[in-house]
């Protein structure tokens, strides 16, 4: 082994040896450290409501888990083919029969290890190294950090109010005539915002993508939970956007890590090539799971009556607490609130928030590095109780 | 939506939209040609013995699924911590102290999902676009793949009978100076070889590497299944080599999709980094069910006794079958036997054993693409019948 307390030699090649790559220099989130701080307080036997996290307090639908038992009783646990098993397949294109009157061929669905690992294959399959791909801000950080890492270039477009902070197509092609783009990425509901696209919206955003020949990714995971208008699905505009979207939000199945693309006939080859040698195949048991996952659909309907309810609370009830601007809470489980009357440093006034009045937070800076220093986001997918104790809490500590 | 009939210019636009990137053009792995034709031939109600999966038929030990069972029933599956659930991390860690002697701090363990998801993370943690990476040919397919999606260049070096298709420190460096290298991955127990590389031969190997400055990735997926002499990790003899594992082959958990790392102290942060962004966490329940899988070596054990029959058949029967000639199987469930008395061009002998003799092998083709022709890999890891007819039918196709 390599002793670096030899020889300035010696020193030089091990700093080599060690040395992360650059592309490997991306952020990590600051819910993480909004997390541990709030750990921290629990440990030492603090109470913290917490409105941090992007993660259902629900469990997963109870036919999902059933499933999982069946199989661990009666299967072996086998790699699958790396599109995913022909029932979940074949369940999910039926889904998009059921809710969007759309016909999606089973064919053009891929079964993904999360939405996350669906960016990762979207991203590879889609565009070469040094390609410009837009993003709004604000906007869900990892799309970014992916994007980088995978040699392309993210452009940011700041998404506005006048709009419901939804990407237009005169604000794409404005950034597209600066410098060509190759791809844009939107989602909505929209993370950490909250806010959705109408169906006119993202008709426009499509038609004016294509016609440039913009590749188009729509991020659809927490469709199903809409509260202003029904979402909208990129898969009834065209067969050649790319759907991501994911079992962890509507189904409450953020651990099993089971996601799924639709994607154009010419990307399926291609993306069951890079996900034979990347991943192999997505975790069995949790593709088994999924499957049955759609027969828990009024158990979820449960849940996100919950987060309904939770929305009021904090719509009526964060006015009256003193914060009161926030954008449009459309859809997901998300409010995000703006903080600039008290602060223009939002992660130092979620930690104060944290430590004083014991809500958690997170700062916009995560998702918007510039805007967001005056947004902090509340997670509304929890109890109500605990939305009632964060809007109480927070009118004590604002001195309301 | 865009229309491709009416116009030159959409028909151009629309090629533009669909088009899939460069770098998504990896082959595919023949293997699954093969396991497709056998499925054909099966669904026909013929009868297949398959020695073409690398894939274990006994299930998951006992414990794990105890312990998957009682997650699914008392907790929600939520994300956890992206470098793996503590109690998984410190098992790894006694793991090295149990097997090996060696002291690995649980704080350099990370868990990925499957060694699939570790060589990514690998990948782009170590090596920038553009870099040479080393890898031995015959070896895993995936490695030269995802290095090329990864914008990495794959430098095949040659292994050959007189080292036991080790790489040694001698060819490692020829190969270095026609052009520098920046990393070197080896396998052993080698896929598909089964040979394994002596403790004399790694530590050789590390010692020239770290001199130049070429990081060391250690593939030990298959440690534990070793019959020559104790495979040894690069974990005893290096803090700076990054080791990847899996549960798939000794703990018979391919579908779990759980595996893990040991990284040097400096790249568990920009791995942590990458992990969170790329895949958010591994599996929980896997993570559950692996943590648990430790106490299941003696069942383990039990399989590993079953491999080593099937070996001795093998190793016994095919030369009376008339394939005599076969690299030393010395480790995970592989025999690659050389079949060039038969013929010049393995996937066509591998397709007519399979239509003729109704027993599925993979061409060498897959890992060698130069000397592969030459070749097929037997997978030894069902029963000690099947791999009896193997024998039988590939005696009597043969005309012995």
């Amino acid at each position: 082994m390599l002793d670096a307390t030899t020889t300035d030699h010696n020193r030089e090649t091990l700093a080599r040896l060690l040395a992360p790559s650059a592309r490997s220099d991306v952020p990590p989130f600051m819910v993480m450290d909004v997390m541990a701080a709030a750990e921290r307080i629990e440990a030492a036997g603090g109470h913290v409501i917490h409105c941090e996290v992007g993660q259902p307090a629900a469990p997963a639908p109870r036919a999902a888990i059933a499933a999982a038992h069946a199989a661990l009783d009666q299967n072996r646990i086998d790699y699958t083919s790396a599109l995913g098993i022909a029932p979940l397949r074949t369940r999910i294109a039926q889904h998009y029969q059921d809710v969007y009157r759309c016909n999606v061929p089973a064919e053009r669905v891929v079964v993904t290890t999360g939405s996350s690992a669906a960016f990762v294959l979207a991203f590879l399959a889609m565009f070469e190294p040094g390609d410009r791909v837009a993003v709004t801000v604000p906007g869900y950080p990892p799309y970014r950090h992916i994007l980088k890492a995978l040699g392309c270039v993210p452009v940011e477009i700041e998404t506005h109010a006048d709009t419901r902070y939804a990407l237009t197509g005169e604000a794409l092609l404005a950034a597209h005539r600066q410098a060509p783009l190759k791809g844009v990425l939107v989602a909505s509901p929209g993370n950490p915002t909250g806010t959705m696209m109408t169906r006119e919206a993202l008709a426009d955003l499509i038609a004016v993508a294509e016609r440039e020949g913009i590749k188009f990714i729509s991020d659809e995971i927490y469709h199903g939970l809409d509260y202003a208008f029904p979402a909208v699905s990129a898969a009834e505009m065209s067969p050649h956007a790319v759907v991501i979207n994911s079992f962890s939000k509507y189904f409450c199945m953020t651990g099993w890590r089971v996601g799924w693309m639709v994607v154009p006939d010419a990307l399926v080859r291609p993306i069951e090539r890079l996900h034979q040698n990347l991943a192999i195949s997505v975790p069995t048991l949790s593709q088994i799971a999924a499957a049955a996952a759609f027969e828990g659909r009024e158990e979820m309907e449960a849940v996100k009556r919950g987060y309904q309810l939770n929305r009021e609370i904090l719509i009526n009830g964060l006015p009256q607490a003193g914060l009161t601007e926030f954008l449009p809470a459309d859809g997901a489980f998300y409010l995000y609130a703006d903080v600039s009357k008290f602060t223009s440093d939002s992660a130092e006034f979620a930690q104060r928030m944290l430590a004083e009045a014991r809500v958690a937070a997170t700062p916009g800076a995560d998702f918007d590095p510039v805007r967001g220093r005056h947004f902090i986001r509340f997670s509304y997918a929890r109890s109500a109780d605990d939305m009632r104790e964060a809007v109480a809490r927070i009118g004590r500590w604002l001195g309301r």
